[in-house]
């Protein structure tokens, strides 16, 4: 990934308070900074205790970072293709003392099952919204590689997750709803039967934009859809749901 | 279809007055009768002056019947399998005194497109929502027919759907949520693009138990998402949009 066509500039770097169990985390404006879809991933997944875990596309290390705070997994990994993303992520990992917990690491999720295949209990992503071609892309490369399928496809994440889970483990995702007939029969036609799915609304009246999924490695058929997930009431406030998500009601 | 075993008591029969422009249907109980899903399904159906529209699984006639109400349809036209049933929709039509624009075909879906091929803008379908052997069954051959896929899957409705539609034309349909992996996956691979969906929730912070969908053939890839359709208010009584779809508004 020498051909990137950006250089960050780290003076640009802050350090933000998660403000859940005294956790941090890097990030640089400059590159792409993680939004609430990443939260809401991380709240969505269902983790037992020892399951070992992978996040692709990791970015900064947002959702294994938010994960590790639940103290239930075994191992935590994630998957950066970028390097200066990478780096970031590891740093933050050092940041919060989980170098035992959480390991960072830069490579392509594309060939991740070279390392291991088969012996995941969760993946979890939150992969690039737009088809490669689609809408117009940022000229930063770190943007353009967040949003946009440029490096790697849903359907690379599906056969990649199929291989790297064990049978009966977890995909869960978040991706826009406009996506999700084909989302869901990529998902199928890799062996991973989508089992629990969550509409994200901006208000209840509105029609959602995001959606939660979780799909199982040769699940049976059957989906279970939750009530929708609304993130703000009619006045504007953030819902008592959203505020639960983020912790603010522990403040 | 000579082997039913209930033989349906006519004085069992009853009109319904469906309270929209005047229109009434005549049920039967011992057979089965339509529910809030096939009124839902038919405010759901957008019609444009001029379409063929053609119902599956039309049992008593009720959505097309509906559909009727709207006067854009050109041709109006529900299969049912079942005689009884199916002459029950017959009268419904004499009764109402539509038989210059809807028709009622006693016969086989998965047969349907040896009478005419790909010239219809809209196929809709309230199918069985059980698979063949799922779910304790009705011992009573109408209310099994209507409830289990003995005669029908939602593959062979997708197949014969493909077939008759135009191309561009749209498959509107209300089915259980807990099948939608598996509907969008088949719909989609007889090219039918799941395009507009919208969930039916009995109260808003209930999960959702109906889907209702339309999908286009030869579609291109983009599902727009309604926001959730709410059938009760917190305190039990109908919302206002479900007054709006029966029209007890105008009342």
């Amino acid at each position: 990934m020498g051909d990137i066509n950006v250089t960050p500039d780290r003076n640009q770097e802050t350090i933000e308070d998660l403000q859940y169990k005294g956790l941090k985390i890097i990030q640089n404006k400059a590159c792409f900074c993680f939004g609430m879809d990443a939260v809401l991933l991380s709240s969505y997944v269902r983790l037992r205790r020892g399951d070992r875990v992978l996040d692709f596309c990791t970015g900064s290390g947002i959702v294994p970072i938010l994960l590790s705070g639940q103290n239930k997994a075994k191992e935590l990994i994630g998957i950066e293709l970028l390097d200066y993303i990478a780096d970031m992520g590891m740093r933050s990992v050092a940041l919060n003392g989980l170098e035992d917990k959480l390991k960072i690491i830069k490579g392509d999720v594309k060939k991740a099952h070279q390392l291991v295949d088969g012996v995941f209990d969760v993946i979890t992503v939150n992969p690039p919204y737009e088809k490669e071609n689609e809408q117009r892309q940022s000229p930063n490369d770190y943007l353009k590689a967040a949003r946009h399928e440029v490096h790697i496809t849903f359907k690379d994440i599906c056969k990649t997750a199929n291989r790297m889970l064990k049978c009966g483990g977890r995909l869960t995702l978040v991706q826009r709803v406009v996506r999700l007939p084909e989302m869901m029969s990529t998902m199928r036609a890799h062996n991973l039967e989508p089992k629990r799915m969550r509409l994200v609304h901006s208000t209840v009246d509105k029609p959602p934009i995001l959606v939660l999924l979780e799909a199982v490695k040769d699940g049976r058929e059957g989906l279970k859809v939750d009530p929708p997930l609304i993130v703000r009431t009619k006045g504007g406030e953030y819902t008592k749901e959203i505020d639960r998500i983020y912790h603010r009601d522990e403040e």
